[in-house]
């Protein structure tokens, strides 16, 4: 039996094929579904640029989370396949976190949206009248 | 006192000096802000393309959407200045929405998250294990 779902593919050179507004709209959706999170974003502008950084490092570079937090949104992020856990087998053991190269990829959407919030105040359209 | 925490200066085009983890974050934040919103994607990639829409356009395009909730969304969408109202004075009065050019240039960063998202299947790193 064959399975089709998935037949969105939205291929990044140019075609786009099977793309209509509802799947493209879904597509825009779950990927901001797995940034979601109080503290994702920030944890993740703390590892962009191929940083490894230790627990303590995040926790001391984000004095609002709480410890319980920072686990989970890490876990979370592991999970979605953004975070990458590194485990030294070490005494004491040293764990590490930087992100995957899918998670690193994520760098220029984020920065797209960025250039986009600056040009606001640049595109201030009044509102228009017709005819 | 000096603070220098975290001169970050995320930096892919250069500027963007002053940019820290955690203004980027609260940056970004911002903007999804204004995507937030049941519709608004979906009215948005309605309206891509330079497309001017009528309110039974985009109705008859989004039947699951009621016509409350429509008029709220673009009312929304109008005041963040991403749609424009276009009203043409005549009789019966015509009103058409489009987007302003600040809401077209949210496409490349629309595209840019679709992409990463479409990256996924290919970037699915195993849990590393360090030395």
């Amino acid at each position: 039996m064959t399975r089709t779902h998935e037949e969105v593919s939205y291929s990044p050179e140019g075609k786009r094929d099977a793309l209509t507004p509802t799947s493209a709209a879904q597509g825009v959706e779950d990927a901001l579904k797995i940034l979601e999170g109080r503290w994702k974003l920030l944890i993740l502008f703390h590892l962009f640029g191929g940083k490894v950084l230790r627990f303590s490092d995040l926790e001391r570079a984000i004095p609002a989370i709480s410890q319980k937090m920072l686990t989970q949104q890490l876990r979370q992020m592991e999970v979605d396949g953004i975070v990458r856990r590194i485990v030294h087998h070490q005494v004491p053991p040293k764990v590490e976190y930087c992100l995957t190269d899918w998670g690193q990829s994520l760098c220029p959407a984020l920065d797209a949206l960025l250039k986009w919030a600056a040009l606001r105040e640049m595109n201030s359209d009044p509102p228009a009248e017709g005819g």
